[in-house]
């Protein structure tokens, strides 16, 4: 598999994003959202940010609070033998989770698809009781003209997708959770097939432990249902422990190409592909048995959670997957994969 | 709270079903969906039935095998010590989870409400990859002429809720998925709400441990979207563990009364009530603080999981809730309460 990775990565890192208040230090750039608005390249950059604590033994976590409608910091102690911090992503504080960091979503323009100008503002951040934890992970789909936003929507009540659209990248309108608790990993297909809006999507099992892919229609791309089982973890494979959508998935000769992601039993992150039917995507065509996409590079192994590359979108131009990447939940980077290449690791199931 | 409960009870029990197979016995007929047609009462009941295994050392589960098309048995030793039978409903084997009983749908019939004809044939049985652990929990909703029937279907692909509808409940038809992994105690309210559909659901929430109800809405009932929280469990309260929906909401002068079932510390599965505003269904006016129905008949603590009343349905006649029941998952009963005591049992939140 020959990846080209741009000799500029990381393209955007936490240094280049101004923290939202002068008490936050942002820890991660990483999982933008992308598309093309005219001649510009668009991200919708994740940019997760942690409260400094002034004293080494006591953890911030910062909430948005709707009552308040401003972030509010919550204490925990190092020393307290109920706190679990033992992953990097979470406190367990007397058996309630909270995250150590909180996600906005800011946007970046670029002509070239390498530098980028990124915007003081948020473009959209946590504002809600769905959102109170942050907001992650956006997918762009520009379907019929409007530019569909999903994103991962995180409080206490849980983990929700939720729907916004924007013809221009400067208003934003809020359409509500798309998917209840627990889902996460949602793509939006760019146009319909058959008349009907189709979405990939990864919801929760823990009866049965399987956190595994199902697809889903719509008459509105509001309302989902009709959910179909679409593909589940390999055993032995590169994506036997995890599975989710990453990229929108775009068409090609033979069908819907989707890039999505899956996680070992290391507990990398890698890219692989899967080929669904043009006309029925609920069918599976073939799918990627090795990774067409796995962390490498520094900057891909090292950081706030190493050994991850993990898309939330891509560019498909002049045959070529072009494809901004979260490097280590870290930053974001650009990578260019010929669809040939993409294509040949397919294989039926 | 004055609760009258049939003399006759429990009106159906295990031995009034014949197993749907000679190798099989019913453990269990309970938690039945419950509609009038015409001047009779519809039951839908659950029938779980379980192998009779030949050899006391051997458990057998009986799994719907799509490719065969019909239902196949599994053996799980009770030497093994991979295998843990510690909750009698289900079988985790070597960190795989099975259920110890397989159930379908069953039609019974009355004329007076408590003396049912039972039907030789199911209704709804399993009968695809969704449903290969069974099918189970029917409400019956009926909107606009027509019975829609929504049912939990379990697999090893998670729990999930489906939608059938029926003119007659004679013939059946099939709709799919409505509610992906991991949900159920879902309930469609029986008309629109200013030109929506509407139905109360319960997610499950890993990451943050919560299973608790949320409102959906609908244009056409099989597509569900602009998911919003409705209630939350109370700590010290009798729904303090787990709520779900039980019966289908109906209007009263004040809005929509949900019947929903709640479990205590305890494990006791109780009823109570919540009333919604009749044009912002996602409003919640009142909660019973204190349960309106509780398990204190012998044969509601005693059974295959005692401590247990589990309402699918009831019927709102005579300023009376009709309530059917499954009693410790293993009968039917009915009771009766006046609808002021049920009012009568309202706090506002």
């Amino acid at each position: 598999m020959s990846v080209f990775r741009s000799p500029s990565n990381p393209i955007i890192e936490p240094k280049d994003v101004r923290p939202s208040r002068e008490d936050f230090k942002v820890i991660g750039v990483f999982n933008a959202g992308v598309t093309r608005l005219k001649d510009e390249v668009i991200l919708l950059l994740r940019v997760a940010e942690k409260p400094i604590s002034p004293d080494p033994k006591v953890v911030l976590a910062a909430i948005y609070d709707v009552s308040e409608g401003n972030i509010v910091l919550k204490e925990f102690s190092e020393d307290d033998p109920e706190n679990d911090f033992s992953d990097p992503r979470l406190i367990i504080a007397h058996g309630e989770t909270y995250l150590t960091s909180i996600s906005h979503l800011k946007l970046a323009r670029s002509r070239n698809g390498i530098d980028f100008e990124i915007e003081e503002t948020p473009a959209l951040a946590p504002a809600n009781e769905y959102e109170t934890f942050g907001i992650e992970d956006p997918r762009i789909s520009l379907i019929e003209g409007t530019y569909y936003v999903n994103y991962v929507a995180v409080s206490p009540l849980g983990v929700t997708t939720r729907l916004a659209s924007t013809e221009d990248f400067k208003s934003f309108q809020r359409h509500g959770v798309i998917f209840c608790p627990e889902n996460k990993d949602v793509v939006l297909f760019p146009e319909r097939v058959a008349g009907k809006y189709y979405a990939i999507h990864r919801p929760a099992s823990p009866l049965f432990q399987r956190n595994e892919i199902w697809l889903a229609e719509s008459p509105d791309l509001h309302c989902w249902g009709n959910h179909r089982y679409l593909m589940g973890l390999r055993a032995g494979f590169w994506d036997e422990m995890k599975i989710g959508a990453s990229a929108v998935p775009f068409q090609i000769d033979r069908g819907w190409l989707e890039v999505y992601h899956g996680v070992d039993q290391e507990n990398r992150y890698c890219l692989g592909a899967v080929l669904l039917d043009a006309h029925q995507p609920w069918k599976v065509i073939a799918r990627s048995d090795r990774p067409i996409f796995e962390p490498q590079a520094d900057y891909e192994r090292e950081g706030f959670f190493g050994n991850v590359v993990f898309s939330c979108g891509l560019l498909f131009e002049d045959d070529k997957l072009k494809i901004y990447y979260g490097a280590a939940d870290t930053s974001i980077c650009y990578a260019e994969l010929d669809l040939d290449d993409a294509i040949g690791s397919l294989n039926p199931p």
